[in-house]
């Protein structure tokens, strides 16, 4: 609901990224970038403003004018927070019965080939798309090489994040006992994922023995038994709105020989794609170097999904760490390595950290140990 | 994060639903609509997916042949708990690597016209337009018809979320006393909106003295003092996905003179509206008659804000009760009646509850006392 951290970063920050966005947008010979309420805005300018139906659009034109903010007038005081001010921006605020699609189209000159924030729903879009000749570009490829490239402020907020989901993580015998359901412990989880400092409990993965063969189970009334495995899957966002997101698998009672002996290759798995993560290897590299291990010991086909996926302000973002994906990493990329082995009926585990590609390697933001944690 | 309820109704609402968005498309000269997960896909056929980057999208055609659903592999599982399986519609699944824009043209007509949900992102939407002849429509229009007017289940749950929401205003003396903060109050009336039913706290306002005056307000770190006039704005969604949205008005010991004569001037134009609203009049009527009180009492500007909105499987849709809308009240109709004073730098007071338009008025979803609760 609320946190000490600032919401944003300074304002500097801000005009650096804006000014990084014309120069991309020039290359993509791009005349307008229009950014509605989500991550982009968020990266853009610090607002965290969550408007559906009623428009509120950033403009950025490429000829280096200064840009705009179309927003409704009950939401100024919510951009007041942002970084708009402080930026000297062009404030168009608009009230209900004024068409603010006009005010977009009036920051803009006729026939300009713009690009729009990929969360942008059809609601606002297909009434902007009929203003400009032909459809709009996603705005990602644009925004990729800034967002992709955490700048050292980025790293810190990610670090947060990293340190507050581990003590969770680090409390999990308080909430994982047999004789619960999932939805109780990941109730208990989702209330200690705000106490230990997010500012909410974004998702929270509970997969108790078969359910853990289901890598997007969520939680259930299963009740917990003893000689389950239990994945557990958790994030959420930090001030000012950068993700956590780590996975660490338990054990009720001890395993047997055969779970514990494909644990340890997972946790090979996870640990060859860590130290395979470093500049100047491609995206995909990484990913083959955990899948490599899981098929010379012989379930290469238990792992079913991509190793990793970007993070920041998004969950989910680029780069994705996957076959066919390659996209050569720098230092800054910041990206989940969570190689998973799932046996339909039976079980499954996940090893889960956020990494930061450094100058010669990477760093985890992730500090809990990997093994198979026996509660 | 879970609940006893059913998360949707029998798998017979859905097929009649599908049926009618069919005969409403041909009325609209439509080929076909796109649903991505959101509101629409939720009312269509009862799934709550929440994808995002892996597209999800239910394909309708208006040729009466039977509807597909586009879903990532590894979101199998959770469409089975949709109506999808018992409505024999066909299910396409997709892995990364396959192009899953192709497989929803495969469903579909060359040179289909085709409308989507509003919520569909621009990350889907601009590829899909690129397949087709011309941007697409918004859906919205054609399922407008339908989603606008309940059914008896749907009232049933307008009715257990009115309910739920009550209680916890009921409980405000726990939370709301003079020396906490509006997030420490806010905090704990987020827990209480799940500990009386609802899945979810979607949104807490604790407007306190002079926050009071923003309609957007959230929480903040300032503590309520002996003497504060405190708006108290909440609600979230119940099992199978629709929405509470109750506002009280609280005040810290005995309101001045003042004060009160202005808040019950804002109570007889709550009071008002429900009166007004009854299946033949249009929805500006009911806004004007709240205005109207307000304007006789002499302080009509400070009612800066449309008179209510829909609500159902959104907190926000059709039909918006605010001037210029000339649509005739049916009924089945819900929305919000939520009149509201502000003066800026002083204090605030909103009134809110939902109502359902009957056969010769409307029943209010909200029972608690309408009147400033001393605390």
């Amino acid at each position: 609901m609320s946190s000490h951290t600032e919401s944003r970063f300074a304002a500097e920050v801000y005009g650096e990224r804006l000014e990084r966005a014309v120069q991309q947008m020039r290359t993509a010979h791009l005349d307008a970038l229009l950014i509605t309420p989500g991550p982009d805005l968020r990266y853009l300018i610090g607002s965290a403003a969550e408007t559906f139906e009623r428009l509120t659009c950033l403009v950025i034109p490429a000829d280096g004018s200064t840009p705009s903010v179309v927003v409704p007038k009950m939401e100024l005081a919510a951009l007041a927070s942002s970084a708009a001010g402080e930026l000297g921006l062009q404030v168009l605020d608009w009230v209900d019965g004024v068409d603010p699609y006009q005010l977009v189209k009036s920051a803009l000159h006729v026939g300009s080939r713009v690009a729009v924030t990929e969360v942008m729903p059809a609601l606002h879009l297909l009434p902007l798309a009929e203003s400009f000749t032909g459809l709009p570009v996603s705005a990602t490829p644009v925004l990729r090489a800034l967002r992709m490239k955490k700048d050292a402020a980025e790293v810190d907020a990610l670090r947060r994040a990293g340190a507050a989901i581990d003590r969770v993580h680090a409390r999990m015998g308080e909430f994982l006992r047999a004789g619960r359901t999932e939805a109780e412990i990941g109730a208990d989880i989702a209330d200690a994922i705000v106490a230990e400092g997010h500012t909410a409990a974004a998702f929270v993965i509970v997969g108790s023995g078969p359910h853990g063969a289901d890598p997007h189970h969520g939680v259930s009334e299963r009740r917990v038994e003893q000689g389950d495995v239990v994945v557990i899957d958790i994030g959420g966002p930090v001030e000012p709105g950068y993700y956590s997101d780590s996975t660490r698998t338990y054990a009720i009672g001890e395993p047997d020989a055969e779970v514990a002996a494909k644990f340890a290759a997972l946790e090979r798995a996870q640990a060859a794609a860590v130290a395979a993560a470093r500049p100047g290897v491609t995206a995909e590299s990484v990913d083959a170097a955990a899948r490599d291990v899981l098929a010379e010991a012989g379930f290469g086909e238990a792992f079913v999904h991509r190793t990793g996926h970007g993070i920041g302000l998004s969950v989910h973002e680029e780069p994705y760490i996957v076959a066919g994906n390659d996209l050569v990493l720098e230092p800054g990329m910041a990206f989940s390595i969570e190689p998973g082995i799932y046996f339909r009926g039976e079980w499954g585990a996940r090893i889960e950290d956020i990494v930061v590609v450094t100058a010669d390697g990477c760093e985890s933001m992730n500090q809990r140990p990997h093994g198979l944690t026996v509660l």
